[in-house]
């Protein structure tokens, strides 16, 4: 197959519709899910994510990243003044009305986009009923990246709401079974058909399929 | 279906092993990429990593969570060291090869995995021959997290390898068609099938499959 090299004076000079696309793609398949905010008002918030990274089980992290505040950004604000947010996952029989949160809407995309809050077990973030898992954070921890002011935002799992049939005894979640979607580049959104699990890696012997 | 419920409480008490692949399945499907590094001593390692994310467009930035110091991480030592890393992507005909890379090895992981490096246009850290899709980056920043010692390195993308067949004329990279998998919790490995690329969304009309 013939292969093409980018340096990084072409991709500087690229348009930037182009540009975007293309750095965006080479993260790879990326998690995408919607994470539900509330204001001091108790106004509610929907917007898609798919910039989220595992920072560590004990005490359980997700880390989210965040583009600079050059534009409004409810989520960030919302999070930062009532410190908590849910996160909650996407399957294919609601994926285009999660995409649709992207729009600019100037009042909740709840209602807008057709999903629903759900309010379970005091939490005071709304989740999203449709959704197969859940998870409710409290914020931790804002890191700022100075080289183009992002920002990574850490909250801790406090609430985990999940369909039982895809948990599995060894703590292991079965996103696939459970119609979970991923996402790839800006707009591109797929179902997964698994390979394999393998075994935990050790240096006398090749990884076995579990 | 049936619901199951975990609060934090749950969650501090159970199994190490149960929490970690738990918390792992829940930021959802992951990208899976090959990091390549070399020492001073031009010692190759090769290691797979799944906790990548977008950092910006322009420049274009990558971020990767390491997980705390508190074992010997060659890869994080490596790029402090030598201010670059390459990051190649999987696909299934060596992802069992890319799995192994996690053993702990003694000598280089591309010799002990049978992958097999490859230097390209000068860059001094060596590329996975093997992988479709594969990124030179040099080292910009490294951002520490408080409530758990994981560390958030940026590198810049400095050269993009790709299959000339993968790339769109509007920048997107079609990944599915290069092959390129994705994983999920710490052992999983799916293939993926599109449903559909989606319109950019707008406030006054849904979002149209591309």
């Amino acid at each position: 197959m013939s292969k093409t090299y980018y340096d990084s004076r072409f991709i500087s000079k690229m348009d930037q519709r182009s540009r975007v696309n293309l750095i965006n793609s080479l993260t790879g398949f990326k998690s995408v899910s919607l994470i539900g905010t509330i204001n001091s008002q108790k106004r509610t918030n929907l917007a898609i994510f798919s910039q989220l990274v595992h920072v560590g089980a004990d005490p359980p992290l997700i880390g989210v990243l965040f583009r600079p505040n050059t534009v409004k950004r409810d989520t960030l604000e919302n999070i930062q003044s009532e410190k908590i947010f849910t996160l909650n996952h996407i399957d294919s029989s609601f994926y285009k009305k999660a995409h649709h949160t992207s729009a600019r809407w100037n009042s909740s995309e709840f209602e807008n986009c057709d999903l629903t809050p759900e309010y379970l077990n005091s939490f005071k973030a709304p989740f999203v009923e449709e959704s197969s898992l859940k998870l409710g954070l409290e914020f931790k921890e804002q890191l700022d990246v100075k080289v183009n002011g992002t920002h990574l935002v850490i909250g801790e799992i406090m609430q985990i709401h999940i369909e039982e049939n895809i948990i599995g005894d060894d703590g292991f979640v079965d996103l696939e079974k459970g119609g979970i979607i991923t996402s790839s580049g800006l707009d591109s959104y797929h179902v997964t058909n698994r390979i394999a699990r393998l075994s935990y890696a050790k240096p006398n012997a090749e990884p076995k399929e579990l």
